[in-house]
């Protein structure tokens, strides 16, 4: 393609507005601008390296057998009301009407709709399993879009779905999936980590998150320094061994702590450490029950843990007022003797084992010491988890390794659903002794979109973005420094015919610009390599330069029809 | 591909609710199932014929250097407040609010879009011509959606956009889009008439329109049956040579009409023919201001060519109460005497020539005779237009041959915006002489998924779908008989190895069916060549069938290779 007619907007200056490298390199490179908070236009650059991203994903699906179709972007709101997440999903479900009055709302993903589809189309196992996929507009109305292409309130997903007879179908689906997804992300040429992710959000059992490391990242990737242990910081978990206590219970006795709000102000004045304390923390879902959560005071509680150990989804921490009007006191005094009944108690397996200790009297500037779970609480084994917010520097769960700390972007996400949504919706099939049985789903997220900010943040540079070859916009980028000599321009259409007879995209700068222009804007948009035309043209000689490692060097142009392959490889180094 | 592995639900049963062949074949052959009303999944299979479609198109478009990108599909609704459409598009606009209360839209194409887009980021004619395409979901909330995919709330657009600096840069543009059309339907192997459009509706001063003949289109395409003129019946003009009255003008006088409420019934009481009466409709736009238009009383008025003479939109016929209000008399007693100020008056050209007239008084069973343009009304000739609905057997508009009316189904539109957009949202760019001048525009509308419905009703026969090779969904479907015979089985995989290694898509059948089922479901699904594996194998012979001819014929398989291309030729005669 000549240049001259591509719509190819770089600009000059850095864009003021853009946080991070990713947003700012493809502002500036022309690759995509703001139509609206939270919503891009995708301009021909980013368009082609989407296609190419695209283009993989279809040919490693078709490899596993995966059928791409596609479902509506508008869903009935009745089949998310059945679901139950029409509530739960919360203010970023665009809700409207149409002109009959009736609700819609726009697709965030499509579990519910493709458990539908296939609940009344398939009705024997014989005809699983089956994976279905779509690549398509989502929208989410996001309260704080940013980030560029990372938060926003309309982005393309890959969305996949297996519909299994079975557990072991299902499981043998998700191997498939997740085999398939390192083929592409390999074929892409990013680095990436497979850690564990939050499964709940989806209403699933188990879920693997492909998490791409980057400074832009908004997600903490949690992994071990000594094995290959991952997993999102709202899933970490480290390693403890339950010591129970087994000293003398000491008499319960409340005494008055008038200035202490905080556990450091406790723990000062009693003198002990923060661990040996218990900390309560109270948090609401969106029906208002609250949840009183304990823990030792040395460390923050994982909302997240909590959600998925009650099978619930929306919690978050409650307001004081609710809190005081509930328990009878504020923060800094509550603790979890004599809570109401209806106040759900649950407690961090730390705090489990403590004995004889120090907690709020549920009474402003009011203590307990000496308490003890069986005796003044009555607590259960099936209140007791691990609700703990991991730690940089914690043992990491197997007890190998400690556990570090890295920003990450989530690329994809693979969710085993199990009969969530067939249940609710009714999707059954018959099984082999013709009995009636859920089908057994799994879910299967790629976020196409936020792969070319992902790519950006990962192999941008100083100079501009830098795209690996099986995605870039174009291949090669042949560079003419004067198309006015007749050496130079025979040498371009050359070159550009023998390219292109190769099956590569190549970009020809046919514009009127000085050089140094033209050299900024390659090195700006990152094609893999640059072909640079100029005096030594009537000679046979052009320079070469791969985006990647900024190498330079000429070259005969007999040459190039066998090297380009290997050059465009070596971009990847 | 295995067709165990593939989802396609067929049915045995033509669907009842499915009015026009295309959307019964559809639903019967498991190309498409409603989701919603108006809003349907696209299955694999269709999937399939839409992803070649586009192909196509995107081959086509690279060859004239349009640029592919993408814009959001919610559109701020400021921006179409600012061109005019956010009230004048009407109901079918999918309007709502964000969970911040701003105004959004789901937009149904996207002029104002790329407008605003290319007016920020051009700012010289040196970058211009530019075009720019998509290929989007679009929405439009239609009040009956109905006819499987030719009426629908959501669906699948390529719109283009063209940015010139002049009208001849337009011209130029507006060409080659129509020669790029013409390449991709020929590739699709559609039959398809190029017809005078409604440039109009989108704000445009010319447009052509590429109608797909066929029963269960929407619109009338009228033809000439002597030239290649043709139009859809709202832009149709037939022949008409002006001969203004020049007899003597007799006196106005008015007459009772008591009974007489239609032009058949005056004519009949005045004993003279219909066309020498004068009919006055009248018409209200959503503002509520009136239009009168005087027709001669033999044939209807086109409202479409009143709102392009008027350069407005939505027009339509005032109701009863309404008339009276304004006029002072109900329908069968109107006229242009007498007509208040703010009612605009506008007169077909053969009513114009009409003299000493007959026409209603304005007042409820009474008729002036002997009515003259000038002398009782004042006529200026700005007011004198073509706006009569053309007939079947009218002279066509250049005197040549006679109109035939049939019905065609809109696969695309191409509109000469001109300066409609760019002038309200300020796109402008410095010409040659540094002065600011409007963009001047065009756009270039293909709907993709209502093409699977033409190629439907086109093609289909009774057996089921028939898809022209380049769009189909599988180039070749493999039916072995029996695939527990090793000498089958292995033919089976050896046939779809060649196959596949010739770059074609292979369908094969390995599913646990009756033949008789197979071979069903083989002409439901309409892919263009079918091989049948069966007892013959062991001899090294297969039977071909082509499914466009019906022919069915023995063949070596060795010689099939060779034959493919020959065969799936053969499937457009």
């Amino acid at each position: 393609m000549k240049q001259s007619q591509l719509f190819m907007p770089t600009l000059r200056e850095l864009p003021s507005d853009a946080e991070v490298k990713s947003h700012q390199l493809l502002l500036k490179a022309g690759y995509i601008r703001p139509m609206a908070a939270g919503m891009f236009a995708y301009l021909p650059l980013a368009q082609r390296v989407l296609n190419k991203i695209e283009g993989i994903i279809r040919e490693e699906m078709l490899a596993v057998n995966a059928n791409e179709m596609s479902v509506p972007e508008i869903l009935p709101a009745e089949l998310w009301k059945r679901s139950g997440r029409y509530e739960a999903y919360g203010p970023e479900l665009y809700k409207f009407q149409n002109r009959q009055k009736r609700d819609f709302i726009l697709g965030p993903t499509h579990e519910e709709t493709f458990t539908e589809l296939m609940g009344s189309e398939i009705k024997s196992y014989k005809k699983l399993p089956l994976l279905v996929y779509q690549i398509q507009t989502k929208f989410r109305d996001e309260n704080r879009p940013r980030f560029g292409l990372l938060r926003t309130r309309e982005f393309i997903m890959k969305d996949a779905y297996s519909f299994s007879a079975d557990q072991e179908g299902l499981d043998k689906a998700f191997r498939n999936m997740e085999a398939a997804y390192v083929k592409i992300f390999a074929r892409i040429g990013l680095d990436y980590r497979i850690i564990v992710g939050d499964a709940g959000a989806m209403g699933g059992s188990d879920s693997k998150e492909f998490s791409a490391p980057a400074a832009a990242g908004e997600d903490t990737i949690v992994y071990s320094d000594a094995t290959d242990y991952a997993a999102n910081l709202e899933m970490a978990k480290d390693f403890y061994e339950s010591k129970p206590f087994e000293g003398e219970e000491e008499p319960l006795e409340k005494f008055a702590t008038p200035n202490e709000k905080t556990i450091d102000e406790l723990a000062e004045k009693l003198d002990v450490p923060a661990s040996s304390l218990a900390k309560t923390v109270v948090a609401t879902n969106e029906a208002g029950q609250l949840v009183a959560i304990v823990t030792t005071g040395d460390f923050e509680v994982n909302l997240v843990k909590v959600q998925n150990f009650l099978n619930i989804g929306d919690l978050e921490l409650a307001d004081e007022g609710a809190v005081k009007a509930a328990l009878g006191a504020g923060f800094g005094s509550l603790g979890p003797v004599g809570l109401p009944d209806d106040v759900t108690l649950l407690v961090d397996q730390r705090a489990a084992d403590l004995g004889n200790f120090v907690a709020g009297a549920n009474e402003d500037g009011q203590h307990y010491r000496n308490i003890n779970w069986k005796r003044d609480v009555d607590l259960q084994d099936d209140q007791v988890g691990d609700f703990r917010l991991a730690r940089e520097g914690d043992l990491a769960v197997d007890g190998k390794g400690k556990l570090n700390f890295t920003r990450g972007i989530e690329i994809a996400h693979i969710f085993k659903l199990g009969t969530r949504y067939s249940k609710v919706l009714g999707a059954t099939v018959l099984d082999q002794n013709g009995r009636s049985v859920d089908m057994v789903m799994g879910s299967y997220g790629i976020g196409i979109s936020r792969l070319l900010s992902a790519i950006a943040e990962q192999k941008g540079d100083d100079e501009g973005l830098v795209w690996p070859a099986a995605v870039a916009p174009f291949d090669v980028h042949i560079v003419p420094i004067n198309l006015k000599d007749a050496d130079q321009a025979k040498m371009t259409d050359t070159l550009e015919a023998s390219l292109k007879s190769q099956g590569l995209d190549v970009l020809v700068d046919d514009r009127k610009e000085r050089a140094g222009v033209k050299f900024a804007d390659a090195d700006l948009i990152g094609i893999p390599v640059r072909i640079t035309v100029g005096k030594k043209a009537a000679e046979g000689v052009v320079e070469v330069k791969v985006r990647a490692n900024h190498t330079n060097f000429e070259m005969r142009v007999s040459e190039i029809e066998d090297s380009i392959s290997v050059l465009l490889r070596g971009e990847e180094n």
